[in-house]
C-alpha cells in the first residue's frame, strides 16, 4: 500500500524567534497522521473507548530543512509502517513541504495493556491491519 | 461582503486534560484566520517585508460551547471588520464547529510605527481595504 | 489580602516569529496561576476529584509591553478576585516583567454543574474563601 | 563535570487528553534546558547577536514514564556532552520527576555557517567549552 498522506496546517504560532517551526511541533504533525492512521485501525484511538491499548516507547527525528509558515500554507505527513513486532510496531513518518523532505522521523508504538501496566501482544486483527500499511522508503 | 471563512485544523494536542481543546487555543485559531486577511490587505503580515506596522492591543473571547477534536476534524472561522478608527480597528473573529457557534472575539488591532514606538495613522488604502471587510453578526 | 504571586517560566518555544511572546501563551501564563489558586480553594481544580464545577465563560486581555524570553527568565503573575457573584466570580490577572506591567486579564468563571449542563450557585464556603482573596488594581 | 541542571515548570496545557504531558512537549523542556547551557557557552544562543551558528539535526527520545502536572510543579533536566566531533556534538537529556527517570533524549547539535549554508568546524573555545561538560549516564 502506498503511504497514507495527511496534510497538516503551519501555524503562524509554531514558528519561532528563528523564523522556522520549532522543531517540537513536528512531532504534532507526526502525531495527527498517526492518530488519523490509528482512528482508522483495530488498535483504536489512544483514549477512546475503541481504544486496546497503546503507547510511544521511542522516537528518533532528522531534521533535513526548515519548515515555514505562510498563511494557509501546508505541509504533507506521509506514514508507513515499517517493522511489525509480536507486542510492537514502527511507523515512519515524513514531513514534505513544496515537494521537498524536511524532515522523517521513526516511532516504536507498544500495544499496551493500561490495567496491568505491561506490553501487551498485537491482536491479529490488529497485526493484519498494520501489515498491509507496510511500506519503504 | 460576507465574513471571510478560514478553516483550521483541530490537533489532538490542542485538547487538554478536560477533553476539549484548551481555550488559549482559540486565540491561535483566531490568530491564523487574522493572519490569512492581513496577508492579503495592504496592511501586509507583522514581521514581513510588506508590514506597515501593526500589534494587537486589546481582545474579549466569548466561550459558549467547548471545541472537540476528531482525526481529521476542522473548525471555521468567520471575520470581519467590526470597527474602523484613525489608528486602530476592531476585528470579530467568530469559532464554528459542527454548525454551532463555539466561541467569538472581539480584538482592537492598532497601526504602529515600531520604529517611532507609537501609533499611526492608518493610511487611505489601508482604511478603504479594510472598510471592505466590515460585517455584522 | 495581597494578590497572589505566581512565578511563570518563559519558554524559548513562546516566542514568536516577532521575537515576543507570543499573545496566546498569556493565557497559558494566567491559566497556571489560575490553577494554583483553584488547587487551594474548595471549588477544586478542574478535572480532579475535588472538582465541585467551574468553567470559563469570558476573558479580556489588554496587552500592554511585550514579554521577551531570556534563558532561565520568569514573568510573574498577580491575581485577586475583582467581583463576585450569585453562581460567578471574576479574577483579574496581571502579568509583569522586569517590574513593568506587561498585561491584565479579567476572566469570568462561572459555577457549573457538568452533570446538569448548567450554572449552579456557588457553595457558601466558596464564595467565603474567594470572598477572602478580594483586590483592587 | 556533574550533569548541569535545569528546573522546568510544567503547565496545565501541556497535559493532552490523556492526563500525562504530551509526548511533544518533552522536547521543549530539553529545548529549554539547551538554551540555557548555549547561552552560557561560546557557541551562543540560536538567533542572539553572539550566536555562531549551530542547528539540530537529529534527535532520539526514548518515553519511560508519563510526566504529570499539579499546580507548581517542576520536573528537572540533566544535560550533558555525550560526544564530540568535528562540526558536530551530541547532548544528552534526561528528564526526571519524583526521582524517577521519565524521559532521555540525545540531540546531535552540527555547528552551521548560516551565511554558507554548510557545516562549519567547532571553534578552539566553544570544542573546549563544550568538552568541559562531558558526562556519562
Amino acid at each position: 500500500m502506498p503511504p497514507t498522506e495527511y496534510a497538516v496546517q503551519v501555524r503562524f504560532s509554531d514558528v519561532d524567534h528563528l523564523g522556522h517551526v520549532n522543531h517540537a511541533r513536528h512531532l504534532s504533525f507526526f502525531e495527527d497522521a498517526r492518530m488519523a492512521l490509528i482512528a482508522a485501525s483495530p488498535s483504536g484511538l489512544p483514549g477512546s473507548p475503541a481504544d486496546r491499548g497503546c503507547i510511544a516507547a521511542r522516537l528518533t527525528v532528522d531534521y533535513l530543512r526548515p519548515v515555514t509558515y505562510q498563511p494557509g500554507e501546508a505541509a504533507q505527513v506521509r506514514t508507513w509502517v515499517a517493522r511489525i513486532g509480536r507486542s510492537s510496531w514502527t511507523l515512519t513518518h515524513q514531513l514534505w513541504q513544496d515537494d521537498a523532505l524536511a524532515a522523517s522521523c521513526d516511532i516504536v508504538l507498544v500495544a499496551y495493556d493500561y490495567a496491568a501496566g505491561s506490553a501487551r501482544l498485537l491482536d491479529d486483527d490488529e497485526r493484519a491491519w498494520w501489515e498491509r500499511h507496510r511500506g519503504d522508503a
